[in-house]
């Protein structure tokens, strides 16, 4: 997997502590949180497709399933930033949730208590903060 | 100001690295973030109103203006948890942004690139991760 979007968020992906994640339903948004270390450990280093262990999310994945954009924030302080220490970025893309299939595999191997995959497919990134 | 919230989403705000804080305009959400030293410093600890900086938060504005509706989601591995170490919280409440007043004044008097203040005043807190 080559990276087809530009911008330092992949240098924040390694240091951020944990990301928010913001899909909808046509009506409200709904958002929910995962760790970076989780996200790490699943998906390559990179790589615009980010994956991490869904635990819950059914409300996440009933809107994923109607509108499957997504919203990201992740940030760090750790990454230099534009305006001294700490950078963060908003990634647009497309969201899915797998419950069975190698990366729901994956994610229920490192992560017992998944119920599958969210996978990330990131298309647009902007500099935060 | 006194707290009626419920939850120990005000712990994971004194160790936070950063919030998202998510606006509607009726379509599609609009993230954002803030470093949590940031709301630190404008906000009286323990309360349930939260004082940022708003540096540029113009499509925010327009949305709240809208909607005051507002989400915003917070975490910390440094709080204990359900499940080991870490928590996070997604709160629910109402914003603003004031360009004038007394917050943006110590907004802009702590942050002099700020134009105002974001002003947040939290309702509910479900806990996360």
């Amino acid at each position: 997997m080559t990276a087809a979007t530009t911008g330092r968020w992949h240098e924040v992906l390694t240091k951020t502590e944990w990301v928010a994640i913001v899909t909808w339903d046509g009506q409200q948004p709904h958002t929910v949180a995962n760790w970076g270390d989780y996200i790490r450990a699943l998906s390559e280093p990179g790589s615009d497709t980010l994956v991490m262990p869904a635990g819950w999310y059914h409300r996440t994945e009933a809107n994923l399933r109607r509108d499957r954009r997504v919203q990201v924030i992740l940030a760090s302080r750790q990454v230099a930033g534009s305006h001294g220490p700490g950078q963060g970025y908003l990634l647009e893309g497309e969201g899915e949730i797998e419950l069975d299939g190698e990366w729901a595999r994956r994610a229920k191997a490192t992560y017992p208590w998944a119920r599958g995959a969210l996978i990330l497919h990131i298309q647009r990134a902007h500099a935060q903060l």
